[in-house]
């Protein structure tokens, strides 16, 4: 495990809980010293850790965030060129990218453990974080299948269910359902505190009254503008690819409302359309696609359609 | 209390519990039923609760739906033309236009309990709803100072913070926190679930893959879209010129962001931006303005310049 923040932290915890054999490397010394306190591996550094990986063949796990992700990957190239790769950062595109310059020689697969508080670092880290998750797995048609049973074991081993997809994919797809929400979030919070308002007679530019009566549910909806805005834009500007589709589908579809509530007053077609599309996601949550796989040969053309259906992955058929 | 839903069900209760003298009427013989089996006084019509309002002097309060008012005012305007008036549905500038048009000689003062809850209905009804709530009376050059003392008096004998505002700029500033929130959270159900993804080989119109890993901040930004969607149409299609605004400044910050995102890849100034605006709206309710006011005169000018500035009343001033 190359790094020991939230996410990697608690995946050394939970697979470690599930009786795999865990070491881990951190650019913290204090982190280091916190881990080794509660019992875990820490090697001295990343190429001891790495090093060690290559000696075991052992299934290596990039837990850094995406801006660390180049310089690990030159360490990996240098100590552990033809390791299992992969990656909890969370968008594909720039990994994948980073792992074909970087570490060609890896037998790399991504993956996204669709998982998080709104702590961080080790101290936040539990053995449970996964427990019920999503893990997405990438399937591409290049995808080696021996490391892609590793990722979809270890995403198993530590409760989760894993969902395969495509990069580009999965890219679109949390560029919708994350890197969109996070943008309306921020856009929300701004219309509101800016206060824009051509009819007051008090000033204009002023938003303390609307955010004096802000609650319920702009509070929700503008939650995660909680988060340090540095850590939002690596997420969204790391997705540039995934994101600026969502982003031109939500101005079409905000420009046909405004367009229909400025003519005929109506926004029946944005709201049906939104509360139909909110049902859509609780159905799909009451009642899952869950099923199980066969071991060997691992299709995986038809895991991508699977994933792209929706299915949960729960582990091998017997 | 013309109107005994969750609102009017909640005002009757807690005006009860401040030891004042109500009765209520409703177009539902069950909700008469249910009230009167809880011990509040229900009128056989609302002619007879109106006649009686008109006999006592004492102050209405329409409850009913937007949809309703104008049958209601028709009826005040017959029963007791000359009452003190306030209503409690939400928009103002549409209850203001239809009190000048049909019941021209009232005594009305717009009033506007920001609470609320999923419920609906009588036996949803609390009298804790309004505790700590703002509660915006409207404050117009012309508004008659007695009957807004009598609103605020009804505010906060409920446990409500009084926050005076003119009819546009509480319909602009709701328009910004509540109603750009609802048409945010039905455009961001529809892109994820459209799944309008040009990489997609397996068919594009397919968000199967993104609703089945949203969670977290997409479940929180979309949740209103659980509410009936003829209810959020009322409420947005109601507030049209304070919502219109708000999309168009939506519309050129989401217009911004897509062009930096797509020409340098940076989202800083949205990101920041958004960020900023939720902090003040942290320290606004961390630390809010709270003040008491003279009982008279009142200075309807200077309440508007209060509650543009965010400020709680709390009571009159010793």
């Amino acid at each position: 495990m190359i790094g020991l923040g939230l996410i990697g932290g608690s995946l050394v915890r939970a697979a470690t809980a599930a009786g795999r054999v865990t070491w881990g490397a951190t650019a913290s010394v204090e982190t280091a010293d916190a881990a080794r306190a509660d019992g875990y591996d820490v090697a001295r550094d990343t190429d001891e850790a790495l090093l060690r990986a290559r000696d075991e063949d052992a299934l290596v796990v990039l837990a850094t965030p995406l801006t660390a992700v180049a310089t690990v990957l030159r360490r990996v190239d240098a100590m552990a060129p033809e390791c299992r790769l992969t990656d909890v950062v969370s968008v594909q595109a720039p990994v994948t990218e980073a792992v074909l310059r970087l570490a060609p020689r890896t037998r790399y697969v991504g993956g996204h453990p669709m998982a998080g508080t709104a702590e961080s670092g080790w101290p936040a880290g539990s053995a449970k974080l996964f427990d019920r998750a999503n893990w997405v797995v990438i399937a591409e048609d290049d995808t080696d299948p021996e490391v892609w049973a590793d990722v979809a074991e270890l995403a198993w081993a530590c409760g989760s269910l894993v969902v395969p997809s495509g990069v580009r994919e999965h890219d679109a797809a949390v560029g919708r359902i994350s890197h969109l929400t996070h943008l309306f979030a921020a856009i929300l919070a701004s219309v509101a505190a800016a206060g824009n308002d051509p009819w007051s007679g008090a000033g204009g530019d002023d938003g303390a009254l609307a955010l004096t009566l802000a609650a319920g549910s702009f509070a929700d909806a503008t939650r995660v503008m909680d988060t340090r805005p540095e850590l939002v834009l690596a997420m969204c500007e790391g997705n540039r690819a995934g994101l600026l589709p969502a982003v031109d589908d939500a101005l079409g579809r905000l420009g046909a409302a405004r367009g229909s509530l400025a003519s005929t007053g109506g926004l029946a077609a944005t709201v049906n359309a939104g509360h139909q599309a909110r049902m859509e996601w609780h159905e799909l949550r009451s009642a899952p696609a869950r099923r199980t796989i066969p071991r060997a040969p691992l299709d995986l053309a038809e895991l991508r359609k699977l994933g792209h259906a929706g299915t949960q992955l729960t582990g091998w058929s017997a």
